[in-house]
């Protein structure tokens, strides 16, 4: 949805103008990796008013190159709105009539919240390569301080999808009493190999391009673009299906016939090309290596020796488990990983796999049975919420 | 299988040493592209003995990274054997014993036959990226003249896996009256978008890489070692089903914990960053550019407006047609487009999906099923050539 010239703004089923806000935090944090930040600040973005018991609040959390613009407008001519918009404001499955909706840009990011972009206090320079690597566990410490200052004791659901599943998987584990649920969409309780591969190649490009100056390009004045570019593009391959790269492109040339060389010849080409380029405009290295890390340690059956229904029978909160049918990425296969566990450890647990061709981008994209069953579940909560007040 | 201290050399089922001879050509060959090459020359190994008619002898197509050494030895010190050495030999599938076995590098190739870094006698430099575009239908071509040369009218068969497999089918279309058998193993009748994609991203990897020197990276003296790395390590993520990698790395680490850094932590980035940096050591960035985009065109189908069992129609040898469950590079489903079109057009096609956990790479291991079904094929193929000689 755009906010096209001439249509109505905002459109009615949407928050509107919205405007982040920046929460500094002077308490040190500690990190999993045994550092500390002693200084951090995160920017947020709330959507709908938080009600007298504060029962009624939701967290989003974002994935991988996400962040705190969830949904609406920052601005009448906007081109888009936040990357949730489809699935937050009026009437939508995260009703804003009924939830106070709480995103962030999480900790490590570029968008506003304290990242290796941002000064280090220590030397007056960008932290860069010095930021710590960051862990989901970290993330969800952050949140939880973050919930404390907006006095929020207890969610009434912790939400997201991808790496956003996993920091939802961890609120569970780590705060038990803090949420009444859980919403897990297209994620998994752990990276396979096959995961980890592609996030190390996307690493490699990133950090073998000559202008990555061993992560001080910032103080150099340049970008890993190239770099950069191929990580977004080795991504992009990887979030969308067979099919829908097939559907979307198929082996459709540019032009009418073939050049035999080595300029872009097929759509696809040209369609990977522009997402690398834009992508590495807009986004900083340094964030892009520290996420990929985050998801690679991602692993609470670890601290079990592999034993997931184990590290899963601390949760408390009920769960809404999501998987697509063509999401090679993180299959349906890990969603009913955590499904297993979680029944296993004897835990409420609804689950859905949403037959979509649209591979792991389904969890952004609108989809009729998706929607519903979000809804629904959504509505429960809401109906929970209201009728009952915080339940400890 | 290696030729360890202390073991017989050669193993009794190895073709044992082999030579590599060269031939030259001098009349010049046409390519898809306009261009031609006027003087050229083909790097061949041969195993066992053409009969009197000619009639029993094979071809073998190489794949992308493959060569002219597909069995035997070149030193008694070697520790490994030709590429497909578990398929070639006395009493293997493609059995010495009764076949006359001519394996080459392709032309672009940069294991002795002309490719990019042979020298253009036009310049007296490396052609580097003036080396032309090849095509499926030009090797065909070439391979055709070698066939000339050995006198062979007509092969018993046609052999290849994934890119090979292409030449294998094309082979059955151009030349419809030169081949008895076409044996085409992991492959596709075209690429996917997703496959382009896969290897657009390598190709970017390899260009920006900025000791690619806009291909003329020889005489500059310097290799672009981190941009073929990259190129294989996505390559290799593709050759291996998500299945292998978790069995052979799962999460396992390199060391006993983490480390929160950008060093190797996992086993898995540890084996791919050794799979890069030893491919970029070996192979030729111009002849894996020039290898991808080969692979990118060919489309048969494309000559008939995208009606592959018309394409088909032209052949005339028998097909044997081999897929492997877990290859998602060149799924089953590919290979099932491709005999459907074949049955559709009336030929004689027999089809194996052999279930395997090695994903595409599965062509090249061993394996019982696929081995007892290649092998049957192949005892019709030579008893057919040894009762009847050349069918025409």
């Amino acid at each position: 949805m755009t906010a096209a010239a001439g249509d109505v703004f905002p459109p009615t089923d949407s928050v509107g103008l919205v405007q982040p806000q920046t929460f500094t935090f002077d308490q040190p944090l500690p990190l999993a990796s045994g550092n500390r930040l002693e200084n951090w600040q995160l920017m947020v973005e709330t959507y709908g008013e938080l009600n007298a018991d504060a029962s009624n609040a939701v967290l989003i959390c974002h994935a991988l190159s996400g962040n705190h613009h969830a949904a609406g407008y920052h601005d009448p001519e906007d081109r888009k709105p936040g990357w949730w918009d489809s699935y937050i404001g009026p009437g939508k499955p995260i009703d804003t009539r009924h939830f106070f909706v709480v995103a962030l840009n999480n900790l490590g990011g570029c968008h506003g919240s304290t990242g290796p972009s941002s000064i280090n206090p220590a030397t007056g320079q960008p932290y860069g390569p010095d930021f710590p690597v960051m862990t989901v566990e970290d993330w969800v410490d952050s949140q939880a301080l973050l919930a404390d200052r907006l006095g929020i004791q207890q969610w009434a659901a912790v939400v997201g999808g991808s790496l956003g599943g996993m920091q939802v998987l961890e609120w569970s584990l780590r705060h038990p009493q803090r949420l009444r649920h859980a919403v897990v969409i297209a994620s998994t309780p752990r990276l396979s190999a096959q995961n980890i591969a592609f996030n190390e190649v996307a690493r490699q490009a990133i950090m073998s391009d000559p202008d990555f100056r061993e992560g001080r390009y910032q103080q150099a004045g340049v970008i890993p673009r190239h770099g950069l570019g191929l990580a977004r593009m080795i991504g992009h391959i990887t979030y969308l299906s067979e099919h829908s790269m097939g559907e979307k492109f198929g082996r459709d040339l540019r032009s009418d016939k073939l050049n035999y060389g080595f300029d872009v010849e097929f759509q696809v080409e040209s369609y990977l090309r522009y997402q690398g380029e834009t992508f590495s405009e807009s986004f900083d290295a340094n964030t892009y290596l520290l996420m990929t890390k985050a998801l690679d340690y991602f692993d609470p059956a670890a601290r079990y020796g592999g034993d997931l229904p184990r590290a899963v029978s601390e949760a408390q909160c009920s769960f809404l488990v999501v998987s697509f049918t063509t999401d090679w990425r993180f299959s349906p296969r890990r969603s009913e990983e955590l499904v297993n566990a979680l029944t296993a450890a004897r835990k409420r647990v609804s689950y859905a796999r949403i037959k979509s061709p649209h591979g792991h981008d389904a969890f952004l994209i609108p989809d009729q049975r998706y929607e519903a069953v979000f809804t629904a579940y959504m509505q429960r909560v809401a109906a929970e919420s209201h009728a009952e007040g915080a339940v400890s």
